[in-house]
C-alpha cells in the first residue's frame, strides 16, 4: 500500500514514460478492444516491460500470460484495467495495495449510470483518497506517447503504426477524438508529444493530468479537447503554471448550444455548465478558446508569438497578392471583431518609395504584376517595421501552389522578425503549407481558420486572479434579508437607494426619511423573490397609501405565504436610472468567484446580453466588461442620447468583485437587481439586491 | 457590325464553346499575362482556331501572328483583349464593326480609376448598346472550360495542366480566386463544366452569364463568388430559372463585417451594399449562402437534394459511432440554429427490437461496440424510415479512416432513400471521401462546413416575388407631407393614430376630435425630418397649450428653417404600444423591393435587430420575419408578460409590402417608424411616416 499520494511528476512519469505496464484482461483476440494494446505496443516498439495478465490463459497474443497482478516479478508502474465493470474496484484495490502509482480503467458504467454505477465511483474515490493511488478514468481509452512507442489504448484507430511525433499534448474528455486528432494532425503536418483519454475524471482531472507534464521538454504546447468545463481548480492551477512556463493552452470546448451542452451532461453525469462562464474562465485563464477543429492544427506557432494579455492592440495589416482571397481574411476577421486597418501616410511613403505597386487601401494588394520574391519582401519588411502595426499577414495566391518562391519563400525568409507575420495560402497548397508549418511560420489553409486562430489568440487575457478556493460552492445556501443584504453592499461600497425598515405589523408608519413616491417590500430571509407572494406595493404617494400598503402586504403574506416568518417592511423612494442592469456575482462550482455584469429586465432573457469576468475584477477590466453589454451602449453617449454614469458602473462591479477576496464576509452569490444606472455625474443605485450565504 | 444584341445563347455558344478566338495583344513571352491563354489553350489541346493577334510579329510562340482583327480570315466568335487599357475601347469598337459576338477584356483602368475610366467605361456601354455586341470585363482574367480545353484565361494558376472536369460552374468577382477554386475543388474530388472571372459587369454581369449558360446539359450546379451584390434584376432572373430546372445556385459573398464590404466597393468602384440586405435577396431567389469557402466543395450533393421552401421543417437525427465527434455536429448546427431531434418512442422501440446498441439519447450512439456494417445499416434503415426526420447525419468515427467497411460502406449503401442521409468523417480520411464525394453522397470534412451546408440549404426560400422592375430605384426623389403619407397608409389600410391638420398660423387651434395630451408636428414634404428643425411639441395637455405649441412652432422654423416652405401644422394624440417597431419598404438599387422589420429607437441601431424580405409578403412571411427579431419577444407572451397584437403588425407587414406591387401608387420608399405595438387584439398604430416617390 503506498503510504502517499503519488506525487505529480510520479504521475507524470508513468503516464507518459512507465517503465512497466500490465494489462488487466488481456485477450488474445488482437482485435477486440481487450487485445488491442498489447498488439499496438508491440508493434510501435515500446521498450518497457509489458505484462499480459489474464487468469485463464498461459499465453496472450503469443506472450507470456500473468494470472494475477500479485504474481507478476515486479510492480508494475501503470496498470490498464481493460476487464469489464464489475472486476474493476476489486482489480484497483489491488492495484493499490501492491503499491501501483498509476490505474487506468477502461469500463464505463459509473456514476453516468445509475446508483449501483455511483456507488462504484465512490468506491474508486475511496480507494484513491486512502491509499494515494491515482487513477485515469473510468471510461478512458487510454494514453499515448509517441516519441517512446507507449500506445497504450484501446483505441483501434492506433492500429496505424506510424504516429506522429511533435511537441503538442492533448488531453481530451472524449476518448474517440484522440483518434481522429492524431489523423489530422498528421495530415497538417502536426506531431504529438503525448494523448491522453482523460474518460470521466473520478480522480484525475484534465487540470492535474496536464500539469502532471508541465516539465517534460518534449512538451510544448496543449491542446484540451473539452466536453465541458470540470474540475476548474485544477484547470487554473494548470494553465497558471503553463504560462510561466511559456507553454501555450488552447482549447476546444463543446456546448455552444445548447443541446450540445445537455448530450455532454449526459455523457458525462456532470451538470451542463452555462457556456459563456465557461468561456470567460478559459480567457481569463490564458487559454485560447477556437471555435473550428482545424484551427487546433494551425494555431501553435503563432500562439507560442503572442503572449497572452488583458489589453491586446489588435492592429493588423494585410498584404496579398489576391485582392479577392485577401478580402475573405479580412471579412472574417471583421465578423470577429478584428479589424485590419490601412498602413499610415509614413508606411505608404515608403513602399512607394520602393516602388512597391499596388494602391494603399486596407489591403495592400500587390496584384499579380507584384507577386515577385523582391516585391514581396520589401513590402514585408516595411510593414513588419511599420510602428502602427502588431502583425501582419500575408494572402498568398495561386502562386503559392506553383511558384512559391514568388510569394511563400519571402515570407519563409522574413520570419526571424519580432513581430508576428501569419500567412493564409488561398489556393490548395500542401507543400507550401508543410514547408511553412515545419518552420513553425503561423500559417492557415482556410480564412475561416486563419481569422479564428487570430480572434482566439487575441481573446487570452493575463491570469490577473487568484487561486480558486475550492469548499462552499456546493454547499447548501440560505439568503440574506434585503435589508442584510444592503448591510453589506454598504460593506462593499455598492451604492443603494436609501431604505427605512418598519415593523410589519405597524398600523400607521410613521414620518419617511425620504420623499413620496415610495414603495414598501416585505423583508425577510425567508423570501427571497418577494413580487411571487405579492409583498411589493409600488408608487405609495402618501402616508395614508403607505399604511394602506402595509395592510396589503400582511393580507398577501397570509393568503400567499402563511406561516413563512417575515417581521419587517422595507420602504424605499421609487428611483428611475437612464437604464437598469444587473450585476451579479457568484461562486460558480465549475469556473469559481465570478461576476457578470447583464443588460437589466427581460432585456438580459431575451438577448443574453452580458459580460462575464472572473472576480475580482479593477475597475479597468469591469470597463472592459461594459464595453462588451451592447444595451449600455444606448447610454454611452450615442447620437445625442443621455450619457449614463460608465465611471461609477465600473468602480461598483469591481466593488462587487471584491467578495471574492472577501472569504471574511461568507458570501457564495450576490446579484445586485435592478441597479439603476443614472446620469453621467450621478452615480448608480442598486433598488434591490439578493445575498447568499451558506447555511 | 451586328444588327441585333447577341442572343443569351449565343453569349452561352461564344463563351463556353467558341469555334475560333482571337487574343488581341498575344505576346511571343508565354511566361508574361499576354503569352498565358496562347499557351494554356495549346498546352489543353483546344480543338477551335485560335488566332494569336500582334501587328509587331509575324510569329507568336511558334504561330503564324495576324497583325489586326480585320486581317482575320474570318469573324472570330470570340476575342480576348489582351492589350493595355488604352487601346481597349478602339479594339472593342473594331470588333463591333466585324461583328464579334463575345468581347472578353483584361485590362483594368475603367470607372474604378477616376474620371478617364468612367469616360471609357461609358464608351464601351455606348459600343456595346449600339452594336450589339457583349462584353465579358473590364478587369477579367478570362474563362475556362475544362471539358473542352477552352483555357481562355490570364491566371497563372491555369499553368497547371489537368483543370478537374465536372458538373459545376463557376461565376467570381474576383478573377484569382477561381484559381484556387478549381484547386481546392480538385483536392475534394469536385470537378467543374466552366469558370468566368466577370470582372467589373460593365456589360454582362454574374446573373447573365450564369443565365446563358441554362441550358448546357453539362452544368448542373452554380457557384458565385459575390464581393457585393450587383444587378439583382438579372441575378435574379438567373435565380428564377435556374430553380425551374433544379439547378443548385450557391453562393459565396463577401461583406459581412463593414470592412470588407468597404474594400469591395473600393475595388470595382461600385457602393457598398447593406449585407443584410443581400443575404435575404440570396436566400429569397432559393440560392444557398455558405459561411465558409470550403462548404463550397462540399454542398452540392446535399444542395440537389432538397428543395428550397419557404418552410422547411429541420427535423434532423444524428448517428455516430464517435460520441465526441457527434457532439461537434450537433453544437456547430445548434449555434445556426437547427436543433438535432431525438428519435421517437416508436423509433426508439425499432432500434431496440433490431438489438441496435446505444443509449437513446439525442443522438444515436453506437459506440465502438456497434461499430459494424450490419448495425450501421440497420440503424440507418430505421432512422431514415422514421417519420420524425427530414434528414439524418451518421457522423463516422476513425473507423472511416482505416476500416471503412465498418461504417462507411452502409452509408454508400443507404444512399438511395428518398431522404437526405448526410455523412461527417471525423477523422483525416481522404480515400473515404474522395468515395463518397464520387458516388454523390452528401459528405464533410469538417463539423463546420457540415453545419454551415446544412444551414444554408435550410435557409433557402422559394421565390415568390414577382420580377423587379427596374427604373425608378436610381432617380431623385422626394418627399410627401406626414398628412399625404397617411393618405397613403390609408390606401395599403396600414392603420395609424388619428389626425387633424391646421394651417400654421392659425392662432386659436379651435376643438380637437380626440383627447388630451396630443403632439403637434409641422407637415411640410419639404421638412421630412421635423426634430431637427424643432418642428414638433410633444405631451400638449389643452387648447391652452396647443395654441402655445403653435406659436412654439412658428418660431423654430423662423429660426432654424427659415424659407422652406410649410403651411400645415399636424396634431395627433398621444399613444404609447407595448413596443415600438419599425416597418419599411424600399426600393433598393440592388435588390429591388423591399421590406424589412426592424426593433425600434435607438435598439435598432444598436443590436441591428431587424429582419428583411424581398417585397412583397405574405402574412405567414411576416410573421416568420417577426420571429426573427429578437426584440418583439418580449411582446411574444414571454414570463408572462402582455403580449403585443402580432397578429395585427403581421398583417400590416404584409399590407406595406404590396408597394412592390402598386407601381400605379410610384412610391420609392416609405418608412412607419414608429409603429406602436398595441396588446393583443388593439391592433398597431403607425405614428410617423415618411414616403418618398421620384421627382
Amino acid at each position: 500500500m503506498l503510504t502517499a499520494k503519488t506525487s505529480s511528476t510520479d504521475v507524470g512519469q508513468a503516464l507518459l514514460y512507465p517503465k512497466s505496464i500490465a494489462l488487466v484482461g488481456a485477450s488474445d483476440d488482437a482485435k477486440k478492444t481487450g487485445g488491442r494494446p498489447q498488439l499496438f505496443l508491440r508493434r510501435s516498439g515500446f521498450q518497457g516491460k509489458v505484462y499480459p495478465i489474464n487468469p485463464r490463459r498461459t499465453e496472450v497474443q503469443g506472450e507470456k500470460a500473468w494470472p494475477s497482478l500479485s504474481s507478476l516479478p515486479e510492480v508494475p508502474e501503470h496498470v490498464f484495467v481493460l476487464s469489464p465493470t464489475d472486476t474493476v474496484v476489486p482489480t484497483v484495490q489491488e492495484c493499490a495495495k501492491l503499491g501501483v502509482k498509476l490505474v487506468t480503467i477502461l469500463a464505463s458504467g459509473f456514476s453516468e449510470s445509475g446508483p449501483e454505477g455511483v456507488e462504484r465511483e465512490n468506491q474508486l474515490r475511496a480507494i484513491a483518497q486512502e491509499s494515494g493511488i491515482r487513477i485515469l478514468g473510468p471510461s478512458s481509452l487510454g494514453v499515448v506517447n509517441p516519441n517512446n512507442g507507449l500506445m497504450l489504448t484501446a483505441n483501434a484507430a492506433f492500429a496505424e503504426p506510424d504516429v506522429p511525433k511533435g511537441k503538442v499534448f492533448v488531453a481530451s474528455h472524449s476518448g474517440s477524438m484522440i483518434g481522429a486528432l492524431v489523423s489530422r494532425g498528421k495530415a497538417r503536418g502536426v506531431g504529438f508529444a503525448g494523448l491522453v483519454s482523460v474518460g470521466s475524471e473520478v480522480d484525475l482531472s484534465v487540470g492535474e493530468i496536464c500539469a502532471a507534464t508541465l516539465d517534460d521538454p518534449a512538451i510544448e504546447g496543449y491542446v484540451l479537447f473539452l466536453e465541458s468545463l470540470r474540475h476548474g481548480d485544477q484547470l487554473q492551477a494548470f494553465a497558471r503554471e503553463a504560462a510561466k512556463r511559456g507553454k501555450s493552452v488552447i482549447a476546444y470546448k463543446l456546448g455552444r448550444s445548447s443541446a450540445a451542452a445537455e448530450m455532454a451532461a449526459t455523457h458525462t453525469g456532470a451538470l451542463a455548465g452555462e457556456d459563456d462562464i465557461a468561456d470567460a474562465f478559459l480567457k481569463d485563464l490564458g487559454i485560447a478558446r477556437v471555435e473550428m477543429l482545424e484551427t487546433l492544427f494551425e494555431i501553435f506557432p503563432l500562439a507560442q508569438k503572442i503572449p497572452a494579455q488583458t489589453k491586446v492592440a489588435q492592429r493588423v495589416a494585410v498584404v496579398t497578392t489576391t485582392g479577392g482571397g485577401a478580402a475573405m481574411v479580412v471579412d472574417q476577421l471583421g465578423v470577429r471583431g478584428i479589424t485590419v486597418q490601412p498602413p499610415s501616410a509614413e508606411t505608404i511613403a515608403k513602399l512607394q518609395a520602393a516602388d512597391i505597386p499596388g494602391n494603399a487601401g486596407r489591403v495592400l494588394d500587390l496584384t499579380l504584376a507584384g507577386t515577385k520574391y523582391e516585391v514581396m519582401m520589401k513590402a514585408l519588411d516595411i510593414l513588419l517595421n511599420a510602428p502602427e502595426f502588431d502583425m501582419v499577414i500575408a494572402v498568398v495566391g495561386s502562386s503559392a501552389r506553383f511558384n512559391p518562391d514568388l510569394a511563400v519563400k519571402p515570407i519563409m525568409d522574413s520570419a526571424g522578425h519580432s513581430k508576428p507575420l501569419v500567412t493564409m495560402l488561398v489556393p490548395d497548397a500542401p507543400q507550401a503549407l508543410a514547408q511553412l508549418t515545419q518552420a513553425d511560420i503561423p500559417c492557415f489553409r482556410t480564412p475561416e481558420s486563419c481569422a479564428d486562430a487570430i480572434a482566439s489568440v487575441f481573446s487570452r487575457r493575463q491570469l490577473s486572479v487568484p487561486a480558486i478556493v475550492k469548499g462552499h460552492a456546493t454547499t447548501a445556501t440560505r439568503a440574506l434579508s434585503e435589508a442584510q443584504a444592503y448591510d453589506l453592499l454598504d460593506t462593499l461600497q455598492v451604492p443603494h437607494a436609501p431604505a427605512a425598515t418598519f415593523d410589519l405589523q405597524t398600523l400607521q408608519p410613521g414620518a419617511l426619511p425620504f420623499d413620496f413616491p415610495v414603495v414598501a417590500k416585505v423583508c425577510s430571509e425567508h423570501i427571497p423573490h418577494k413580487t411571487e407572494v405579492g409583498g411589493v406595493v409600488l408608487s405609495i404617494r402618501s402616508q395614508e397609501e403607505l399604511a394602506a400598503a402595509f395592510a396589503t402586504l400582511r393580507n398577501n403574506l397570509q393568503e400567499r405565504a402563511p406561516g413563512v416568518p417575515c417581521d419587517q417592511v422595507l420602504v424605499q423612494p421609487m428611483r428611475k436610472g437612464l437604464t437598469e442592469v444587473l450585476v451579479g456575482y457568484r461562486i460558480d462550482p465549475d469556473a469559481g468567484p465570478i461576476i457578470m455584469l447583464a443588460a437589466g429586465g427581460i432585456w438580459a432573457e431575451v438577448m443574453r446580453d452580458r459580460s462575464i469576468r472572473l472576480a475580482p475584477v479593477s475597475v479597468e477590466t469591469a470597463q472592459e466588461m461594459i464595453g462588451e453589454v451592447k444595451m449600455l451602449q444606448t447610454v454611452a453617449g450615442l447620437r445625442g442620447k443621455a450619457k449614463g454614469d460608465l465611471n461609477a458602473l465600473a468602480q461598483t462591479i469591481s466593488n462587487l468583485s471584491q467578495l471574492a477576496l472577501r472569504t471574511d464576509l461568507n458570501v457564495t452569490e450576490a446579484e445586485v437587481n435592478p441597479l439603476m444606472v443614472m446620469p453621467e455625474g450621478e452615480g448608480v443605485l442598486a433598488v434591490d439586491a439578493l445575498v447568499m450565504q451558506p447555511l
